[in-house]
């Protein structure tokens, strides 16, 4: 018997793990900081639950959710060897790591390169530290714009070769929308696996996924987290290239996702027209609290998305987030050097942005008048 | 762009994934080759999940199941923090080899093994092929009791230094139980983690529960989905040292496990008189088939689980999982070297079961009255 942190590989001992936003329990809450859909699943959905639930939960649930597969196939137009679902599509990430990345030691640096825009999703580099793969994050254009493969030539931080690059697209914690020509040229000049985490993509004017069907090596993420109000149970899925994905099944848990989750995917399927009015109401609600925070003296960011990233006046964007807080509004803040000064708002419902929109005013008012 | 095989890492080229009992939609099928519990969850975990069906769905799960961690705490006599819970106990096996073993090459060869007795869980060795790790699979004695320590140190096979080793405790697929005092003697002899896996504990007389709490590098798995009826949601956990149940939670994905199989396995602790009952049931059914299925001329090993695996008569085991199939009973047939003339048959209902006699003795008797 040895001493119990030897037991634990090297690597993990400086690891620090990926934060997600807070998920606590306080009464009266105003939760805008993990951008959650704040409207319920359909009631079709919810029943179709409910009627699962039953004896059949004895079962185990089917291990490569044929049934939902068949049906994104079916929405994405391409076959069910195109996809995979997994637990969330942070499994699936996760997964792309093991699939496509040596871990750094005796291989090209390339083989062992996860990249990744920054800022954008903060597990990207966790999902790199984890695999013992090599970094590269590099810098999107000071307004969170995308850099030109040009500007990424010239640079020449930009690795064309890395194993795996992620993409977020629209951006988080930006919220910016990325043009699928301008995607088109970065995986075309591309020669790793690129994954486009479309999580977002539901609240945006365009996406990116004939760009899956058309270069081997593109991936789409996508979720039903976001725009399908589905969080809790966990349902995310991958488009692409028929080998990469088998690689992807040889490599995951077999019965990765729960039954319910399948089954509550399925029938947001079917349902998808009360879906895409949510889409257009929050995008609605998007545009009008935008206009009131840019009014109120807020640099608000173009969002294609469902959250806001803000520049707060007045007070720094820490002391806006305690400020928030202490009115019990939950926003996201990050302390990284580009994004310090900015907070990421996700749009909820039109109550509850009337109430940001009430303290935001006071906080503002209250200090103009100690000014005086 | 590069050739599309090229993207995936040469390790997962000659892998070959875990295969899963077969999940078929024939109706009428007696099912019983995946280790199901034949009762379905209490009445009031259906009613727990049906409630929560709600508005609430679109929120995250709790990413840490706490109430779940607290209650499984309380059950065990132990701290949360000594509890990690996964999207199945899959999920946590899978992540054990991430945080405890090195991909096989700059390293004492010791630091990349993962070991295991064969026959057991299938999974391991795919765990190990996926990690790049050395697999050590040694031999049960040939009636699949365990192996003593002095055994095992005069066999040589045997890695005392192993990474991480798998113990299946009571076996599977062999049914065999063995006892919390030859696990500790192995256990005390071994410098490595090691995962008691339970997953079968259930129906077992003995647990080896306190082996996680007086050995630090010792951790027990155990899994919501046979004795509790809840394959369908996926939940299962760890128990053991905190500062090796810390490093797992580092690597897991945030939100791992589904909000419904958190809720479902809350209401499973607070109903456990309910499954006791069907513990004792289908230990009940497990001895009247042994003994009818000995008298029909099957070798049957003593079982401590929720299947029995039998050595058939007259026709070779493979025979015998096609004769059944062509009679709509599904069991499982592996073709190994050591287990190839046996069938692992899960225990059904009362009535499944007695199908199950009737359809052996017709099989028996039609091959011996064409005999005459």
């Amino acid at each position: 018997m040895s001493d119990v942190s030897q037991l634990v590989r090297p690597l993990l001992g400086q690891l620090h793990a990926y934060v997600p936003g807070e998920q606590p329990k306080i009464a009266g809450l105003i939760k805008l900081n993990t951008n959650e859909n704040p409207n319920p699943p359909s009631p079709k959905v919810l029943k179709a639950i409910r009627s699962a639930t039953d004896a059949r939960l004895r079962l185990y649930p089917n291990p490569t959710a044929d049934r939902l597969r068949e049906k994104l196939a079916a929405h994405h137009k391409c076959k069910p060897e195109n996809v995979i679902v997994g637990n969330g599509s942070d499994e699936l990430l996760a997964l792309a790591t093991r699939v496509f990345v040596e871990p750094a030691g005796n291989v090209a640096p390339s083989r062992s390169t996860i990249q990744y825009f920054t800022p954008s999703y903060s597990l990207y580099p966790v999902l790199a530290d984890i695999h013992g793969a090599v970094k590269n994050g590099v810098p999107l254009r000071a307004d969170f714009t995308l850099p030109s493969v040009e500007e990424l030539r010239r640079g020449g931080q930009w690795n064309f070769d890395a194993a795996l690059t992620y993409l977020t697209t629209p951006n988080a914690p930006s919220g910016r929308g990325y043009a699928t020509a301008e995607l088109e040229d970065l995986c075309r000049a591309h020669r790793g696996v690129a994954v486009l985490d479309e999580a977002y993509v539901d609240f945006a004017g365009e996406h990116a996924m004939p760009l899956a069907f058309k270069y081997p090596h593109v991936i789409v993420a996508r979720t039903f987290s976001k725009g399908y109000s589905l969080c809790f149970l966990r349902v995310g899925y991958f488009v692409g290239h028929p080998e990469l994905i088998a690689a992807l099944h040889k490599v995951r848990d077999s019965y990765n996702v729960n039954g319910i989750g399948q089954i509550a995917a399925e029938a947001t399927l079917n349902n998808v027209a009360y879906y895409r009015k949510n889409f257009r109401r929050i995008i609605a609600t998007r545009k009008r609290v935008s206009d009131a925070l840019s009014k109120l003296g807020f640099e608000v960011l173009p969002s294609q998305t469902n959250f806001i990233f803000v520049r707060p006046p007045l007070f720094s964007a820490r002391d806006w987030l305690e400020k928030l807080r202490a009115e019990k509004i939950l926003v996201r803040w990050w302390d990284y050097p580009n994004v310090r000064d900015y907070l990421r708002v996700t749009i909820g419902t039109d109550n509850e942005m009337k109430t940001l929109l009430q303290v935001a005013k006071r906080i503002i008012s209250t200090r103009e008048k100690a000014r005086r």
